[in-house]
């Protein structure tokens, strides 16, 4: 049987392989029919020479042509959604309604869409202008783009259509997407619809290349290598640590989102005021997608008292009563289930009874556990390593002053989210906690829970390490998340026209630019 | 005999030292008489905890009093002037005029004030609000930065009083800065001048600390250490990479400025309108300051011919004729000897005459090299090691695609320069050249030299590695090299008055800010 054809150079072709592998089906457990390839470290040195080649000729290309290729993008994928959702259902267990068809698919081409226009406005770029030194600088291409996917977000973080190649393609890079080996047919239809808008677009055909699989030394190759110009990288701490060491090392920016528990903080007010919508709304956030969102909640701290001990029941009973979902893998699973053991033998309660669920399928109950401020600070590493899916922690502290030191206990995280009371009786606690929270999360909100991360030109999905690699990037939000994957040119008296076309004097696009410090969309 | 104090929590105090030294004076090789305290981990560990302390109170404090200090902080180096000149010709052999008074003193307190502007201004911050869905986000300081300075700018690119102390004070965070250990006196006398700024400015006294020296393994321990909040190093490559490899792996901020060769091309109708400026123009370029800038031309590649021959004897005759400065250092007389030995080693002709130069101090002479294109490219790495000081060499090229050849050799560099006719004939090989040098600098010059960094807002300082450890950042130019002391701080849903000052409503100091996608100054 032949393995699935992978995308190199312009054309879907056979792997050079070293192994394949079969995609399973997490409501089903089964293995599906369709085998794809570990592409050998030859498939990367031709998809790489490709993309150097294919950066130096999307320099040429107008940003105009870039932008059509991603509106024709999405307009290719709304009229594949049905076909799309159905497979990304078979690789992920995510359910087609309403998250894959009516909320993952049009957030993706919505982004892909919002890419199109930053590219064909060019403000993205920050064009720099000092006239009386005639020094002028603008962010431009970084060359090749190597994104690696996770598992989580079949359409809206693929690598082949998803936030980050939305903003390589729009800065003006070439793309090599590692797609994630669980959801590989998802990922070929998707690059399928791609390459075919990349050869309607005039764009360079080898500016999308897709690869299945790579062994583990290819991956720290490839991020390495000296024709790779940028890494971008969603998934475990682990892996994306190895690989950012390997980029680090040639000074190659690398991109990396890796872990996240994004603590809750509810105030007694908040507490007092609202304590049943807030159950209701922490459950549906940490049950949300089965809990495998990076920015599920998997910590709770509360106030000790009777508030809070009702809520801890009627949350524990929320728990128990909501449909237990699927989850992405056999892997999410086995680490799951050995994460909530973890947490147990540490010390968690369970509050959750339901211990049972569906053998057919990936899965594990919906587990609540808590455990006491003391206990959480005498081991904080322990009880704030993140158990990816339905499992949350809720940590009963008895004093504003202890919440502090738990919060101060914590890693840097993606998001942390205080409630506080509506009239002003948690203010002094809010003011209290706030800075410490605040310094070690990217996205702070206020009551309001982490998931839903808008695809906003404010929005910040990124934070202090590790829940990313650098502390002053977004992942998420556009025009913003385009200047990872730029490096910044500038020219010295260099002369007119020899300037890249934003850097001219006349400005037809309107791109905001910063002359002589003050932005306009004005020509010189 | 006592060592010079150190300034840390906001006290001049002995250092907990593990050794001593004394500075050299480069113009005599005599050893100074202060002796200046290396400090151990205890030094480090008191300045990283006060470091956090005043980092919390900082934030606190408005950004005028960060803007009123560096104003001050200026107005005392300018009325200090002569002093601190004297003791820095003293300690680095650079002369008083016009260099050290005339130039990089007002560049220093210029860019002191450029700074201090930015911070009351709050543009240089990127406030970014969405109204619709109530999202708002800023760069904010980042905590702690620790500051390694170069020896080749006592003033301007010092730890205590240069461009990144600027960048990293005007973004709101405080200072550690590892004063260079060849000129601990001037670092010395600008801290005091710091600290009675600081002292005056209700600012905490934290705010700036500085230790002269500390030992390799605690330099390590410093970058890698999480109370730190970024890191800014300019100096050797191999200390920077061994640096940025401690500071990469814990995920704190590094931007490291390592070296550069900052490669000039002249075409061949350039030098056939002006032979004689251009070799002026190169000769001056090469060794002001004796060679030893960050942005000295280093690499010259000229296509050959007759113009070209008669070029190669007038730089000679200049480079032999031209005074003979002063190196900073013993060891970089001693490195500057080994890298030129080495170039004539692997095959490089010297074209200058002249072999001696003053024992009494630290030089050697200006010393020209040259070097076929082919035999350059036979041993590319060899041929474009830097040799920091008054050595230069140029490159014959036998065809613009053999130029070519040369260029895509080189590795990453701070500038890149084109000399080209003032009538079109040499724009074919511009076109032809440019691409592959833009490609591998982050300041791309016509005409003109790299030396002299302008500080302006469209400046790049900065380069592909490993000219830089990220080229998406610039080190010079203000407000943007304050970015990178910054951390993104999201705020969604967040109350109105709990809000920081340059993401609420209103915008009283008229700062820039993207609001719904349009740049503003205006409140909401």
């Amino acid at each position: 049987m032949y393995t699935a054809p992978v995308l190199i150079a312009g054309e879907w072709c056979q792997a050079a392989e070293s192994g394949r592998f079969h995609p399973v089906n997490p409501s089903t457990r089964e293995q599906l029919s369709q085998a794809y390839p570990v592409s050998s470290w030859h498939d990367c040195d031709t998809a790489l020479d490709a993309a150097v080649l294919a950066a130096e000729q999307l320099n040429a290309c107008p940003a105009s042509a870039r932008a059509q290729f991603l509106e024709h993008f999405a307009d290719l994928i709304e009229a594949d959604a049905k076909s799309i959702c159905a497979l990304a259902a078979e690789e992920t267990g995510l359910p087609i309604h309403p998250r894959l068809l009516e909320v993952e698919l049009p957030r993706t081409t919505n982004q892909l869409r919002q890419a199109a226009r930053a590219a064909a406005d060019g403000s993205w770029a920050r064009a720099t202008i000092d006239t009386s030194a005639n020094i002028r600088s603008i962010h431009r291409a970084i060359g090749p783009v190597v994104i690696f996917g996770p598992n989580n977000f079949p359409l809206a973080f693929n690598g082949v259509s998803g936030g980050d190649f939305a903003a390589a393609i729009a800065a003006g890079n070439p793309v090599i997407a590692k797609a994630h080996s669980a959801h590989p047919g998802t990922s070929q239809l998707l690059a399928r619809l791609a390459h075919q808008a990349l050869q309607a677009s005039g764009l360079p055909t080898s500016t999308i290349q897709v690869l299945y699989a790579t062994s583990r030394a290819d991956g720290l190759k490839l991020v390495s290598d000296p024709r790779t110009g940028a890494v971008a990288f969603t998934g475990s701490r682990s892996a994306g640590l190895t690989l950012k060491q390997a980029a680090d090392e040639v000074g190659t920016p690398i991109y990396v989102e890796l872990s996240s528990i994004n603590p809750v903080i509810m105030l007694a007010g908040a507490l007092r005021e609202n304590s049943a919508a807030l159950a209701e709304e922490f459950a549906n956030s940490c049950l949300m997608g089965t809990g495998q969102f990076c920015t599920s909640p998997g910590l709770l701290i509360l106030p000790e008292g009777a508030d809070t001990t009702v809520f801890m029941q009627h949350s524990a009973d929320l728990f128990d009563s909501k449909p237990i979902g699927t989850l992405l893998s056999e892997d999410t699973e086995a680490n799951l289930r050995q994460t909530t053991q973890e947490l147990i033998a540490s010390g968690a309660k369970v509050l959750t009874k339901n211990l049972n669920c569906d053998p057919a399928r990936f899965c594990r109950p919906n587990t609540l556990l808590a455990i006491t401020g003391k206990e959480f600070l005498l081991q904080a590493n322990r009880y704030q390593a993140e158990a990816f899916g339905n499992t949350a922690l809720i940590v009963v502290s008895k004093s504003t002053e202890e919440t502090c030191q738990i919060i101060n206990s914590l890693e840097g995280n993606l998001t942390g989210s205080i409630y506080s009371a509506i009239d002003s009786s948690d203010d002094t606690d809010y003011n209290q906690v706030e800075p410490i929270l605040r310094a070690r999360v990217g996205r702070l909100l206020n009551d309001k829970m982490p998931t839903g991360v808008a695809i906003s030109p404010a929005m910040n999905h990124g934070g202090p390490f590790p829940a990313s690699g650098h502390p002053g990037f977004t992942a998420v939000g556009i025009p913003a998340s385009l200047i990872r994957f730029s490096k910044l040119h500038c020219y010295d008296n260099v002369r007119n026209n020899r300037l890249p076309a934003l850097l001219q004097d006349d400005n037809p696009t309107g791109a905001w630019r910063l002359i002589n410090e003050e932005w306009s969309q004005s020509a010189l």
